[in-house]
């Protein structure tokens, strides 16, 4: 999966845990340019266990202690808030501004990235960090608690990026190892199937007026069985014959 | 926010710090419905330590010994994978996935729920854990690295269901004049499959290596039975035991 130039900006972050479940999140989600502007631990070994397969988004991290060294290079800048509205800036919700970003990382000149910032696990962004943003991001939560962890609103994020990515490519193929039966072969089960409940004196007790019959076919229409699972029917329809005329059963 | 009946339901945990995770990401998103089953280590401080405000879910988690007990006033189940596609189950995407839970949830009788199943971080869910389940839910992911952590995991569906609540069109509830039949019922009518698969011998004849009863357990999970439909199956497998009975066939 190709990276999309999308740079995760963390400024301040108080626990090195955190950054590297960042990482993880991330490169989770095909994202891979993480700068932390003045971490307050880092490197740590909370953060390289937290990043487990992603040591390498970690290795790559780059550290700069003002925010304007991160964003060298960044056209579109995206600021995380809780705020619901804002009386300067647009803010888009989760969804929506994953799409804008994705389409300002996609238009960005060689060497060029969209920015989504993200502020201290206690207090987020600051006035003047907000201040290089070019419109913020909210993630929509519970009313009554809507405090998410740091590295759960990267990983949110990271995901709607993956999926407005996604939303112009063109949907893969069903692939099954095992055709669906045909319309013939379900045909040839349910004859079986009558078959087997005459033998066994199975009628229609129901009283919806709706054929049993016509029920069981459309519960086992439901299932969208496969070649091999109507074969498991019909043998195990079969061993009920079998028995039956083994024991003298005998066919009415 | 008014909590749906949504139960998440976390398998044989191994770190305590990931069902603390679990409880804020569900509180975040407006969930408190949680069980887990033989956590590894509950209550732990480090659980407590990452609810943060979500105490009171985690202080509600109830804990049991088994899959059955967990998944008590159930209908719905959907069992998280990271499989692309299954060869039994439908596997939804994460988005669509909770468009069909929280329309589940909505359905549900007063005391229901509709589930999520999250197995262990390493190995998820057991297949015989996933014969619980109606269908698969699957999170988006980098093909090249798609190991989410079980909170993140958490977190994202989680988040898929409020955005799936919030979708400005109030969906049309699923439609049943019968409830689904719960867990226990399905489990009865397995039990009493496997009993006359018995007495007429109807052994595993398959090459495939997968026993016979879980592949029919699987195929009919996934036509998401009524309890109506379960009497029927059932009434038809008493008749197969009467009839042979009758005819002098007798029980083992």
């Amino acid at each position: 999966m190709r990276p999309l130039p999308i740079r995760f900006v963390l400024l301040d972050t108080s626990h090195p845990g955190n950054i590297g479940a960042v990482a993880r999140a991330m490169k989770n989600m095909g994202l891979r340019d993480l700068v932390l502007v003045n971490p307050r631990l880092f490197p740590d070994p909370e953060a390289t266990a937290r990043a487990s397969g992603a040591d390498d988004v970690l290795a790559g991290a780059r550290v700069t202690s003002t925010l304007a060294e991160a964003l060298e290079g960044c056209g579109f800048v995206m600021a995380t808030t809780a705020r619901e509205r804002d009386q300067v800036f647009r803010v888009y919700e989760a969804r929506e501004a994953a799409l804008r970003v994705v389409e300002e990382a996609r238009s960005a000149p060689p060497g060029g990235a969209a920015a989504v910032l993200f502020g201290t696990e206690r207090f987020g962004l600051t006035n003047e960090q907000l201040q290089s943003a070019h419109a913020l991001l909210r993630i929509p939560a519970n009313p009554e608690y809507e405090s998410l962890n740091l590295a759960m609103a990267a990983q949110l994020i990271a995901y709607e990026t993956l999926m407005a990515r996604r939303a112009a490519e063109p949907m893969a193929p069903v692939e099954r190892e095992v055709p669906l039966a045909t319309p013939a072969a379900m045909d040839r089960l349910y004859i079986h199937l009558q078959q087997v409940m005459d033998e066994v004196d199975f009628r229609d007790r129901t009283q919806s007026g709706i054929h049993l019959m016509n029920r069981i076919r459309r519960f086992l229409n439901r299932a969208e069985l496969d070649a091999n699972e109507v074969n498991i029917l019909r043998g195990f329809l079969t061993s009920v014959q079998n028995k039956r005329r083994a024991a003298g059963g005998g066919t009415p």
